[in-house]
C-alpha cells in the first residue's frame, strides 16, 4: 500500500505544470543568502515557483522550524518541496535526508528534527539519505558552512524541476531523528493538561499542545468558564478562570479567553494584547498549562 | 456607466495570462502564518502568481493598512487582486467585503475601514459582501480565528483564478466601512494646513495629507523657504522655516527639509537622519502640521 | 572579444523562457515601497519572474549593498536583471545607470558604488549611462525622490522583459563609481593581514576579506591553531589562539573557531554564538584583523 500511495503522490507531482519549492530557514532576511538559495534554484530550473515559509525562526531552534513547516505545510499543493535549513550541525556527520509526506510534500532538510511534526500529525512515508558529495551545486567542494545553498537548494529545485527522482537521492533510511513531542491529555474527570508549544510570536498569544477535540469528550461549549492554571517548574505563575471564546471581540479589549487556534488546538489570548508579555509566560520545558471545568 | 467600466475591467482581467494575488496583513513574518495563505491560494490554482504588499502593519492598525495599500496598489497591473487581512474584529459579525476599484484592481478584506484611502482617491465602483459559509476552504469550519487563510486567501486566489465571478460572491453592498479622512487646506493667503498622516518608517520622515498642488495654487516653488509648525493638541513641538527642496542633497546631511514625496504630497525629512524620531513628532489624532510662506 | 561576450550574453538573456527582476535596497519591507517596485514590474510585464535579494540594508550603506549584490548575483540564472536601490543622492546630478556583467548578469543601479564588489570579482563588460528622462514610468516627472520605483524598476523590467535593449537605454560610460576595497594579504612567512569586510549579521560571525587561497599558500591546514589579532584604530581587541575548523561542530558550543564561509574567505565565530556582540567587535574603518601561524 506505501508503494501504491508513493507511486501515486509521485506520479502527481508529475503532472503537475509547474512546480514550486518553499523555502525555511533561521537565515533572516537582512543578508544575501536567502537570495543566494533562489539563485541556485533558479538556475536549476527556470520554470520553478519559488515561495518562503519563514527565514525568522530564532538561530538554531528546531523544535520551531519544525513547528512552523506544520503550520503551513499541507495548504500548499501537494508536489511542493519544501527546504527547510536550521542546521547547528552543519559540517557535522548528521545526515542531509528528503522525507515523502503522506500528504504528497517533499521535505529536503538536515537529519536533526526538523521532520517531528510532520512525522506526527501528518505521516511520513519514506524517508531517503542524500549524499552531499554527489547532490551538490558544482563547484561548492570547498564550501562547508552554507549546505542550506549549495545541498538542500540545489537538491531541492531538482528533485521539483524533475532532474532527478525521489528514489535517485540515496538510500532509504529506516529512521530518522525526532524531538520530544508531548500531546495533551485529560486529567481526571474535567481538566485538561499540556505544554505550551510555542507563541503567536506577533500577538503574543499562547499555543499549546491541546486538541480541540477534548472539548467535546469533557462536553465543553463555548461560552464556557475554565479554570486556567499555568505553572513554570511547579510554581504557578497565572491561575484565573477564563471564557472559552469563539473569537477575540467576545471579551472586551484587554481581557483574556481561551480560543481554538488555526491549528485547532486551545490557545490562550488578550484581546488586542500579548499575553506572553503581560504575565512573562515562556515556552517549551518546565512550563505547563491546565485548563478546568468551572 | 458604472456597469459598462465594470464588464470593461473585468474582461480586462480575464485577458490577463496569468493572474496574481498580493497579500498585505499584521501578521508579521516570523511564522506560518503568511506561507499558509499563499499555499491555499496556490492550491486554488497552480497558475496564480503570489506576492506581498507588507506583512509589518503594526497590529490592529486599520489605518496604515488603508495607507499601505493606496500606497501600492495603483502600481500593479489592472485585474490584480489584493488580499488584505488586518482583522481585529475576526469571529465578530463585521462583514467580509470585495471591492471593484476604478482602476480595476480587486481588493478582498473585512470590511473594517481597509477601503478608505482607495475609496477616496482611486474610486470604488461596487463592493459585494462575501458570505462566509459558501466563500471557505473545504474543512475549516471548525477554525474561527484564521479567515486570512480560510476565507481571504482562499475567496481572493479564486477570483484571481477565474473559478468564481466577482457578481457570484454575494449581493452588492450599499455602504461600506470608512474610516475618518481630513484632507489638506488652504487657509488664509498663504498657509498650508494638514495631518501628519504616516511616518515613512524606516527613514522617520513625516508624511502629511498635503497634495503638492497646493503650491501651484499659492505660487510656491522650489528652493523657497516655509515656515512650519507642528503642534500636538495644541502645543507647538516644532516651528522653524525649512527649504522646499526637490531631491535631499540640496541640504547638508542632517539639515531639514521640505519636500514632495512619492505620493506627491509634502513631506518633512532630515537629509540622512530621522525627523520623527530627533524631534519626538507622531501620526494621527492630534498632530497638526501647517507650512506658511515666509 | 568584448563585443562577442556581449552578443553571446545577451542573446543568451533572449533565449531564456522566463526573466527575472531580483530587487535590492534599504527600503525595509514595513511600508508600500517595495511592493510599489514590484508593481511597476508586473505592470511592464506580467511574465517576469519577481524576487528579493534583501530590502534591510543599512540606510544609505552603499557598501554593504554592494557586499550583499556580491553574495547572491552570481548563484541566479545569466539574464537574470538586479535592480539595486540604495540612494543617498536621489535627486542629485548622480547618475543612473544599466552594468552588463562577465557572468552574463544585468544591474540597474544609481552610480554610486554599487558595482564595487561585482567590477573586483565577477567583471564588469560595460557600463551604460540611463537617461532619467526618456527611461521613466508614464506620469512620475512630478515625483524626485523614489527613482527606485520610478526609474530602476521601471528600466529593469523592461529590460528584462526585452521591452527595451541594453544599447538603447544610453551612452557607454568609461567610468563608474568605486568605493575603495582592500584586499587581504600575506605579511611576512607566517601571517595573513586583512578587514573586517562585513558581519554575518544574524549569527554575528566576523567575514574577512582573506580568501582561503592564502591558506594553502602558506601551507596551513584544517585543524591547525593560529593567533588571532583584532584591532581598532591600532589597540588591540581581541587576541588569542584559534582553530581552524571545517565546521562549527568541531567546537564545543560558545567557543571561538576560524572558518571558511560561504564565500571562501575567511571568517571567525563562535559555535552558536555572536563573535561580534560578545566582543564588541565592528566592521569597517579602522578595524584590521590578522591570522598568523602558531
Amino acid at each position: 500500500m506505501k508503494t501504491k500511495l508513493k507511486a501515486e503522490l509521485l506520479q502527481a507531482r508529475l503532472w503537475q505544470e509547474r512546480k514550486t519549492v518553499v523555502f525555511l530557514s533561521d537565515f533572516g532576511s537582512s543578508d544575501g543568502a536567502v537570495s543566494a538559495m533562489h539563485g541556485v534554484a533558479n538556475a536549476v530550473s527556470n520554470a520553478l515557483r519559488l515561495d518562503d515559509l519563514t527565514h525568522e525562526i530564532p538561530q538554531f531552534n528546531i523544535w520551531e522550524a519544525s513547528y512552523r513547516l506544520m503550520q503551513a505545510m499541507t495548504y500548499w499543493a501537494a508536489g511542493t518541496v519544501f527546504v527547510c535549513v536550521v542546521d547547528p550541525g552543519v559540517g557535522s556527520n548528521r545526515k542531509s535526508v528528503v522525507a515523502l509526506t503522506a500528504s504528497g510534500h517533499l521535505v529536503v532538510t538536515p537529519d536533526n528534527g526538523t521532520l517531528t511534526h510532520i512525522a506526527e500529525q501528518v505521516g511520513i512515508v519514506e524517508v531517503r539519505e542524500i549524499s552531499e558529495q554527489t547532490n551538490r551545486l558544482a563547484g561548492s567542494q570547498r564550501s562547508y558552512t552554507f549546505h542550506g545553498r549549495d545541498v538542500y537548494a540545489y537538491t531541492g529545485s531538482r528533485l521539483a524541476a524533475a532532474l532527478v527522482e525521489f528514489e535517485d537521492l540515496g538510500p532509504t533510511l529506516a529512521r530518522h531523528v525526532k524531538l520530544k513531542l508531548e500531546k495533551g491529555r485529560i486529567e481526571g474527570e474535567n481538566t485538561l493538561v499540556g505544554a505550551i508549544d510555542i507563541l503567536d510570536t506577533r500577538y503574543g498569544s499562547l499555543w499549546t499542545n491541546i486538541s480541540d477535540e477534548f472539548l467535546d469528550k469533557l462536553g465543553i461549549h463555548f461560552g464556557a468558564m475554565m479554570q486556567v492554571l499555568i505553572s513554570k517548574d511547579g510554581r504557578i505563575v497565572y491561575g484565573y478562570p477564563v471564557k472559552l471564546c469563539r473569537g477575540f471581540t467576545e471579551v472586551a479589549k484587554g481581557e483574556p479567553l481561551i480560543y481554538v487556534n488555526s491549528l485547532l488546538n486551545l490557545a490562550l489570548a488578550l484581546n488586542q494584547g500579548s499575553f506572553a508579555t503581560t504575565y512573562g509566560i515562556g515556552t517549551g520545558e518546565g512550563w505547563k498549562i491546565t485548563f478546568s471545568v468551572v
